[in-house]
């Protein structure tokens, strides 16, 4: 709990639910008749909406992204860093739109929500979401505020790869697109790391084939093994190297199977932690959007000749010690782009924290970050002199 | 099943059972008071005992290192690639040995073998094993068979470690010494993946704390999510992205849970595999061998300092794709011997396949091999012609 709200925060803030009910044509063949986002907002949407940033989520993100819900709250949103009065994406300026993506477990429509066709939770028959799906719903979501154009669409991660998709599917929905952290599609190593996840999730007897709301039980030991997965790729080798060593808890070897080293412990309490906040059918669904995710797979193109349609101006943002989505990858995704001819602008990151830096309010990250932030400022300004006003 | 054994095998072999009876204490600080150890051997031991070569086995590894137990056999032990007549080990010109180390799950005394105190098998109350013990056992097993010195300690990876360790408690019993893909000690990202291993052994409800031989069940879903888990440490992303790409199995995207990446169906098939081959209980001891493994710890000096007893020649070999042991790894166990003033020759073998290139015949790998193997061999001579013959 913070003392005071600090000035640069966007303070309390308070979640909103928004109805959808026209149906939604899904990329796996099925209809959503009728679902609901949770969204929060932050700052004010000008009178040509020209000002608004969609900020998309990754893996286990939601619609939280910055302030408190109370002042009891020990932490603020996921990305409180990097969005308030006067911070990088300045609240004074923009209108800022989080969302909780469909298939979440963060208030909008999926596993653990209730089915309106049969009053129960949709658990596994939630259908698969894929990021096309989510943009979609995304357009939505902006038609719902009158925003016909996004001063930026920004993302990291699987967040990244939405803003991605949004340049291609909606060329003239946003004037940025800023994809950090991401990669064109997963590889091979990328796809394995989810499948043991998802194997340690429909394995635990707990699972119960994706109907354990109805027992009353949760696979907490499946969601804790995936996390613990998950977190070792979000770090880097180096970055574990020089926060946890070799250190040992209690000094010395204890020659069994309790927790000895410090590393061991913290993995431990991030999975219980998880598996406890977190619903088992969305972890799924969430990974088989990663796992899905090409840009190209449609068309059968390459990226480049996929991305010739996109209008926006791209930032791309990768970490050097990045190894899940690697310098590398986001490479791939600037090299489309070039050879689309298109704007864009490439940073790659010094930083030991790997895939995680992405959250991280570093130095060098954040003048980037806000340098960038101005040329959007400045390409909405002139939108608006343009207008009406 | 060979049609016909080929020229360069070492044919059918028999392993056998050797009993000790002289106590063992071990680092935890336990005594094994009898043991037994499961063994192999190829080639012949000469009058002087001078052409001996142990070969130590990696996490999952045994005795089974070259040959076949039978015609019906499918594949050969897990380094015939290397041990044979006319291979780089060449069995014409060396005995070698192999064994199944303590705590193993393949004959050698270990959890799944019956407690002569009890007459009940071990299960978890098998004491933690670290590469100190295997080498002390090790050593008697050298005793057994009339060895005074090995002509060589080869390893890979677990097994390099084991040859590392020889040199310093045994400084007078090997005189070369071969270190391949290992290091010097785990990083906390190693022991981050073997934590999640046994983490989903030891959750697993058929694990029943260890005694599920008495419940005539085995933690299957755990073993198969360790080995998963494994499997993408042994392999490289370039690696898997060659093997498997993004191919789907069935050509397109099915919306579920199924398998679709070729990735995916492989991961599952050897975990699947492995939980009906392998001892859950040692896994568990296996990951702890390397957990603890770190030569520097009783002494608190620098490895450098710790290697200054060594007596032998050192050949230490890495891969270019290897990110379990990266090269920088055994660069640190180089560099600790080149300060320690030893004999030390360093490959770096460029190789896709990441971890498990140390067990695949790559033709430069083999050059190197067979190079440094002429060396040892040449050493062997002279100490024969210096002998009584």
């Amino acid at each position: 709990m913070p003392a005071v709200i600090p000035e640069d925060s966007v303070g309390i803030v308070q979640p909103q639910k928004i109805e959808f009910n026209k149906p939604l044509q899904l990329s796996c063949g099925r209809v959503l008749e009728s679902y609901h986002l949770m969204v929060e907002t932050y700052g004010e949407l000008n009178a040509d909406a020209s000002n608004a940033i969609l900020i998309c989520h990754a893996l286990s993100g939601n619609h939280h992204v910055a302030g408190y819900h109370s002042l009891d709250d020990k932490k603020p949103g996921w990305w409180d860093s990097a969005i308030g009065p006067g911070k990088a994406i300045d609240t004074t300026k923009f209108f800022v739109i989080g969302l909780n993506n469909l298939g979440g477990c963060h208030g909008s429509s999926g596993p653990n929500q209730l089915n309106p066709e049969t009053g129960k939770p949709y658990g596994p028959d939630f259908p698969i979401i894929t990021v096309d799906d989510w943009v979609e719903s995304q357009a939505r979501l902006a038609d719902h505020f009158g925003i016909e154009q996004f001063a930026a669409v920004i993302g990291g991660s699987l967040g990244g790869m939405q803003a991605l998709q949004w340049s291609i599917n909606y060329p003239d929905r946003l004037r940025h697109c800023m994809v950090i952290a991401a990669a064109p599609k997963l590889s091979a190593q990328n796809i394995a790391f989810n499948e043991v996840a998802r194997q340690a999730i429909s394995k635990d007897p707990q699972f119960h084939d994706g109907h354990y709301y109805a027992q009353n039980e949760v696979p907490k030991v499946g969601l804790m093994l995936a996390r613990m997965l998950g977190h070792i790729t979000y770090l880097s080798d180096d970055g574990m190297r020089s926060k946890f060593g070799r250190e040992l808890r209690s000094g010395q070897i204890s020659y069994d199977f309790t927790p000895q080293f410090e590393v061991e412990s913290y993995l431990r309490y991030q999975g219980e932690r998880f598996s406890t906040e977190f619903d088992a059918n969305t972890y799924l669904l969430m990974t088989k959007a990663l796992d899905y995710f090409d840009p190209t797979a449609l068309e059968g193109k390459p990226l480049s000749e996929v991305l010739a349609k996109a209008k926006a101006k791209f930032m791309v943002i990768s970490f050097t010690t990045d190894w899940r989505f690697s310098p590398e990858r986001s490479r791939e995704i600037v090299d489309a782009l070039v050879d689309a001819d298109k704007q864009v602008s490439y940073a790659e990151i010094e930083a030991a924290q790997g895939h995680d830096a992405f959250l991280i309010p570093i130095p060098r990250y954040l003048d980037v970050f806000n340098a960038y932030m101005q040329r959007i400022e400045a390409d909405t300004d002139s939108m608006t002199s343009k207008g009406a006003f």
